[in-house]
């Protein structure tokens, strides 16, 4: 049996770089030779949640979902890095409880805080146009609420620093928390 | 990263004895230290697919989401062992094509061959009884089929041969698979 690993759970806007930051966070991971799986929200949707739509409870039962495959995976030694918009803050607490073993939290929170006007201008998908313009309903930041971590491990504002340094401030804060070894030197 | 393990599928009946020698070989894997996790449909549909019916369309998306899942544990070096009732030979051979990593297939078809009536007469759950009264519709082997496996790696018959002879014969293909070394000997 492994020795459980941890997850890193991504929390923010549409637009707020969480997809860039985890594929940061994920070469780095590969370079030191760290098993993990990315688990992104949208990808996971197409094989877990087909069907489902946006109200608040199929984004639950949405997230719900990649907060149980991400645990049985960090059960089992894999470092499971999720980058899911998730808005509710009593879901991301209930996964949070659940990455629990032995008793010991092995769950990393990581908001990515950019502000919604940030994020709109970005707009890499087109999205926030069409919930402005009424296509897409119960859009996060738009018309349906976004809940902010009271507590998180890592915030990250991506307007004010770089994707590597987002991604370094993630990897140290799991050293600190005793989830890595110290890493290599960058190259 | 780890060399991915492999997925042991279970397909039969209801009352076939699927989850009761997923359960023996579990106890076995234990034994030998080999990190596993069972996913039962049952359990796996909680999780993964509240609301489903067992509508084929149904059936084959909660049969592929345990697919999506056990492929993802295996990859990371897991013994993903799934009994599941899966009628359909189509989407269990898409899993296993889909359990193939490095163009090497890692997937052990079990099919417990146990005839209808014998798992009638067990009707564990009473199911049956449930089935044959028309309060449950589209039961397979009663009004849905069961497609056979053409080729499956074993074959077990649990109403001619015990459970933990059920059990060693599937680890012992395993081994001859080169998906395990060699056990130690029994206690």
């Amino acid at each position: 049996m492994h020795r459980p690993a941890f997850v890193i759970w991504f929390t923010g806007f549409s637009g707020a770089g969480k997809s860039t930051v985890a594929g940061e966070l994920a070469r780095e991971l590969s370079r030191r030779g760290v098993d993990f799986e990315v688990l992104d929200g949208d990808e996971v949707r197409e094989h877990l949640s087909k069907g489902l739509g946006f109200s608040r409870e199929d984004r639950d039962t949405n997230i719900r979902r990649i907060g149980w495959v991400a645990r049985t995976l960090a059960k089992h030694g894999c470092v499971a890095v999720c980058p899911v918009i998730s808005p509710y803050r009593a879901t991301r607490d209930e996964i949070r409880a659940s990455c629990a073993f032995g008793g010991e939290p092995r769950f990393v929170e990581v908001h990515l805080r950019v502000p919604l006007d940030v994020c709109e201008a970005r707009d890499v998908k087109g999205l926030y146009r069409k919930a402005r313009a009424g296509e897409i309903r119960g859009f996060t930041g738009i018309d349906d609420p976004y809940e902010e971590p009271l507590r998180p491990e890592v915030v990250c504002e991506t307007h004010r620093e770089s994707v590597a340094e987002s991604a370094a401030r993630i990897l140290a804060r799991c050293e600190e928390l005793g989830f890595l070894p110290p890493g290599p030197p960058a190259p």
